[in-house]
């Protein structure tokens, strides 16, 4: 088996960075593209890094992704805002974006953007964390290309919709929940069917609606719009409560298209990839004294972890923790990159005459 | 096999009046209290109906529930409150509360309330949906009695800590997400306990944290906090995404309890409930034409609502669509009510001399 290779963040930076520019990608939306990329592999998010390398440079080519495109505010008040993304570089409006919820939030307590026409914003924690390095609790969510089937369904309506949120602390760790709606992103079907392996039942549903363990036929079934993709959380019935998760997902909808009046999940990626963000800012000192807060949620998040595990586990892990632990890893130890990843990167590295390190 | 019965609303509101005046509750709680407990069973949620008032009756007596007390409001800005709930009745301290952010909403956009040293509010949607009726978002969530273990735990740290939104729309029924974080709230182990059935492995984890079937020994354990309890949204484990169910009800403490610095869930209901909430009012010309929005988010929604079923179902249920239909039928012809229900009714009639209907 062949083992994965570590690269330095500088290494990996660079050769996104060249790459990027070779598609006549300007530095500033590079160089953010590139560190969210980065941050995801850093946490061991690796569907969400530099193996999403090809999908951007397809967009980017076939001018799905406007490069030069600047979002525009349409419509504003002290504690909102409205943008039109005009089909720019997701993370490039993502920023602008996010970082107008955090000024509104200095200035009144809260500001809550959101935008339409956009592209992939990476991981939608990034975002909520950002947002939190102001001493706010930060959210952030997104639609995503149609992939997910509504309970009792069996076409996919729904993005995996992600949800997230960070929220300050003086806990050991930072404090994030970042999370799709759906039981499983899509990026796990594709490792699934890379390795040939069935899987497990509950997590997808095939053109009928019936539950599946083949991951090739859910993602061909997904990639032709016949009927059937990935089940909410909760399962493809209410028994185990998908009805909840179908719930979330719609919420994640009416939040970030319904309020930008963006194309819902089952309209986007038709010409451009038409996705819609939400973000939110609300500062801790709201609700009184920060430091007592910052402590309080300590306390709260330390009891839970310092709970009793159950048989065969030896700790309970917050959210955040272990991808927080991976990042501290890979800065010391270089960042993780798997065989089918480095291949491609070779590929891509081949093609526009860029070597890796 | 009992049938269940019907009541109109003004029976049932004028028992549950009789039955608070007869605890000293004065008219203006009472009021709020029958209000909220009729909703639920007008929907069809009849686990926080009038199925609830032997619990309240006994907080009511042993004191936990402070009849008089009045919510105190500690800090304040435009946007936020904090208030302390002096342990009075739920209900009453989260109409004030509540009220109070849509009164920030109105003035300023966006209100965010919170309260600690509260009680049982009733189903989280009940506030979610007032916040609504003022075309804003409306969002409310609460923690509880600890009854949740964190993924890989053995022991309830975590209450069901629902999270309730109402987005305003032109949708046929009003929209509203109601839902516990938890795989299904303590109600429905009751149920099946009283029926002597076996629970789907999934939903609960006995003393040592292993999946069992058997609820009436889950519910003494709860109940002797002698470990065990039900398991969140998406399963004891992380195959199904439980550490995602587990991450929402985290999140859902620290909006709680952290920002009012109340009880965790794990440290309520030791003298008193000091259960906390958590109300949010957005109003919706936050984001530019209301029309517009309401209307997109009817688009959306009902291009979700008319997809195609899967085999062996007609149709697809849009969050609160059943309660709504189920709530009009109330209305015509009468509330249902259990048997089980009914003879609890009896019961306290008889203590307390009221007759019903």
């Amino acid at each position: 088996m062949t083992q994965d290779r570590r690269f330095t963040r500088e290494q990996l930076y660079d050769f996104c960075m060249k790459v990027f520019a070779k598609l006549g990608c300007d530095e500033v939306r590079s160089s953010i593209i590139t560190d969210v990329c980065l941050e995801a592999d850093m946490r061991g998010i690796s569907s969400h890094g530099v193996a999403r390398l090809p999908r951007y440079i397809s967009y980017m080519e076939n001018g799905s992704i406007v490069m030069d495109a600047e979002p525009e505010l349409l419509f504003k008040t002290g504690v909102s805002a409205v943008y039109d993304g005009h089909h720019g570089v997701g993370q490039y409006i993502s920023k602008i974006v996010s970082e107008k919820a955090v000024d509104m939030a200095q200035k009144n307590g809260i500001g809550i953007a959101v935008v339409r026409n956009s592209n992939h914003y990476g991981i939608a924690g990034y975002w909520a964390e950002q947002i939190m390095k102001n001493e706010m609790i930060g959210m952030s969510s997104s639609n995503t290309a149609p992939l997910v089937v509504p309970t009792f369904g069996k076409e996919a309506m729904l993005g995996t919709n992600p949800i997230a949120i960070a929220f300050p602390s003086y806990f050991q760790t930072p404090i994030m929940l970042d999370m799709a709606t759906s039981v499983i992103p899509r990026g796990k079907l594709e490792v699934y069917a890379r390795r040939n392996q069935t899987i497990p039942h509950g997590w997808a549903v095939d053109s009928q609606g019936k539950p599946t363990d083949d991951p090739v036929c859910v993602l061909n079934n997904l990639k032709n719009k016949s009927g059937g993709g990935i089940v909410p959380l909760g399962g493809e019935s209410t028994t185990f409560g998908g009805h909840k998760g179908f719930g979330l997902a719609l919420m994640v909808e009416l939040l970030t298209a319904g309020l930008s009046l963006g194309e819902s999940s089952s309209d986007t990626y038709k010409k451009n990839g038409c996705i819609s963000h939400f973000f939110m800012a609300i500062r801790l000192d709201l609700f009184g004294d920060n430091h007592a807060i910052l402590n309080h949620v300590n306390h709260i998040t330390t009891e839970i972890k310092n709970s009793n595990p159950s048989e065969g586990h030896s700790e309970i892990f917050i959210h955040n923790e272990l991808e927080y632990k991976k990042r501290e890893d890979s800065l010391l130890h270089g960042i993780q990159i798997d065989n089918p990843t480095y291949q491609q990167m070779l590929q891509i590295g081949e093609k526009f005459m860029i070597s890796l390190g």
